[in-house]
């Protein structure tokens, strides 16, 4: 295992769900490439010599040691591998390869560790499938109850229940799993940057201090159907407009509260070149530093579709998510020295190891540097480098981490 | 046969391609639907005693007597049954329904035709899987090349030449088919209206004068994917908000201009709710009675759409087509009298009868009210009595044309 460095292990992925076309990735859950991920994952824990278990929702975790001997005080490293349809390379995979080579920098210098190490490889994370992020961590801590995530649909119309079928597994698995967190002592996500924090700071790693307040809604244009070619303007309802008018809203209100806001998905039914549109569908994806500018476009976007007659519903929302304060500083001055310490920064993106830090459980995340900063692209980016450095960050905190008996 | 009734005929289809949702149809050329009407327009003529041939592109012809004894001669009504999606149950087949009731009613009047009779039902007439209509009508009249129809791809990629041979037909088999043509001497189509005209104009049938002209273009924009919690304002790309434009400015330009244009379908990539959209394609319908009128408000789009480096392609256009002016009045004379002859008017919507119409053929059609005027939707509606009106008026329409030998 040793001489191996990020390029190789994400260069083994390479085939699994990449789109020619693209050359992104669409790696969605609990589809046959899904599987892969997660073979390739075992198989590579398995050369390691390293048992994998799973948990209620199907996340794997690979251990150093036995967690169950010392119940609350595994440390342990990870992220996802599945992707936003035509993501990168980068984001997921990094933080679990990065995992997996940290473990070997550990055992290459003869390391011992007196608390168990684990590697974790979460599931569904991106919710490109069936629309909920973080999925496999939010159902073990219960903020997702299997009854909802079960009667979940992609856009055949297939339930989760069904694909978990289809998959091999058995729907009524699913659901909190307290027994598999109480394991856990201290949780470490490596993830790529997604912005330029730490190109602006010149720094290729950075330690985690919050993710912004996030959240979707759905907005629903209602229309009547008819003929394009033969309906006067006037007798028309057109769904569409609704929704253009929104997406034009959307960047304003983002501009003028200073936050984030976007729609990157939508649907317009019945969808014929000559029809009126009958319906459509805007999801908003919006965030900010502080909830109360998110609020404030919000209200702002609630008045301009009430005008078209939409109808709006908050499918989620998730409050700023601070990561543990001493965990953090501890870490960048592991990693920068008391004098400089590695940067501390927060993010605009959800990631697991926010939903096990809302649960209760001390975490923390390493940033890696990206370049332009472009993330849910397959032009996302991390060079080299600034990969290894991760590696050593990790392995670092690994071992200041696992020695503390 | 005698007897029935058109609701009696459009019941027996009602369970094809139904939606249970929407309660509108979705039969698209070439599936399993689709297929199932061609065996009951089959099982249909059959009953009657027709033999039915089939063209180049798979349109099915009926015939009471032998076109080929007197070519040239034909006497043909017809028109088609698969339907946009979620379309209602009379666009298309109120028009074959009407052809074999008006069949029946001249056999149980003891009518013995002097020329040939025809039936025909038309495949593929609103484009809807493969985006080009009245496909089957263009590819026997050579307006479609063969070549260009089978690479079309649907909405999974499937190609026309694929779905021909899932369909277990030939795809060489395409192409203009001038023998087919030869036979007929007159064309009707029986529809039903897609407008306010006959309501206006307080009469349950009419004839029409000419189609609008009317094109088909597609607008893509570009964007550059990337994180929506992430990304800054001022660092996006975001290709939707081009296509919103469009939206609003397709509806300003129809109304300056005075005419209709319409974005009915649209797709936006990479799809993701947290994803800035990396690509927005819209298109745009745009008809009007002036030929001008459109092309003004095209150049309105066109500019506003290059300001978003938006890329215009045309797919299609259809200049004004006029429908035989004799032929017309004759029937206009026919179905209302020398003193009040019933009205004559246009359309925006396209029809196999307008190709037939422009590759030389002599052709009418002729309007059945429409309560709202409402089509392409469930909700469209004709009323029982105006159904069987129009019956009568094509059977009146084939004994005037077809006792002329």
């Amino acid at each position: 295992m040793s001489g191996r460095r990020v390029a190789d292990l994400l260069a083994d992925l390479e085939p699994v769900g990449r789109d020619g076309g693209t050359g992104g990735f669409r790696r969605y859950a609990w589809t046959r490439d899904d599987h892969e991920l997660g073979s390739w994952f075992e198989a590579e824990c398995a050369a390691r010599g390293l048992a994998v278990t799973e948990d209620r929702a199907g996340n794997q975790w690979a251990w150093w040691g036995d967690p169950d001997a010392t119940p609350g005080r595994a440390v342990v490293a990870g992220s996802h591998l599945d992707s936003v349809p035509d993501g990168g390379a980068f984001d997921g995979p990094l933080g679990v390869v990065s995992a997996l080579l940290a473990v070997d920098r550990l055992r290459s210098r003869g390391f011992v560790p007196a608390r168990p190490i684990g590697i974790a490889r979460f599931v569904d994370e991106e919710g490109a499938r069936f629309g909920v992020a973080c999925a496999g961590s939010r159902l073990i801590t219960g903020k997702l109850a299997a009854d909802r995530a079960l009667g979940l649909a992609d856009a055949d119309g297939i339930t989760l229940a069904e694909a978990l079928r289809s998959a091999g597994r058995r729907p009524d698995d699913l659901g909190p799993d307290p027994q598999a967190l109480a394991r856990i002592g201290t949780f470490v996500e490596l993830h790529v940057e997604q912005g330029k924090g730490l190109i602006d700071l010149d720094a290729p790693v950075g330690v985690g201090s919050d993710i912004w307040p996030h959240g979707r809604w759905r907005f629903d244009f209602p229309g009547v159907a008819d003929h394009a070619g033969t309906t006067a303007l006037a007798d028309r309802s057109d769904a569409l407009l609704g929704l253009a008018r929104l997406v034009l809203a959307a960047r304003t209100a983002a501009e003028r509260n200073g936050c984030l806001a976007t729609v990157g998905k939508t649907r317009v039914q019945p969808g014929g070149v000559n029809a009126i549109p009958s319906a459509a569908t805007a999801w908003l994806d919006a965030r900010g530093s502080a909830e109360e500018a998110v609020r404030a476009a919000l209200a702002d976007l609630t008045a301009s579709a009430a005008a078209d007659g939409g109808v709006i519903t908050e499918e989620s929302w998730t409050p700023v998510t601070r990561f543990d304060r001493d965990l953090a500083t501890r870490l960048a001055t592991l990693l920068g020295g008391v004098d400089q310490p590695a940067p501390v920064l927060g993010t605009g993106a959800g990631h697991d190891a926010g939903i096990l830090a809302r649960a209760g459980i001390p975490t923390a995340m390493i940033f890696v540097r990206n370049p332009t900063g472009v993330s849910h692209s397959p032009a996302e980016h991390a060079e080299p480098d600034d990969c290894e450095a991760g590696v050593d960050a990790l392995a670092a905190v690994l071992a200041d981490l696992a020695s503390d008996s």
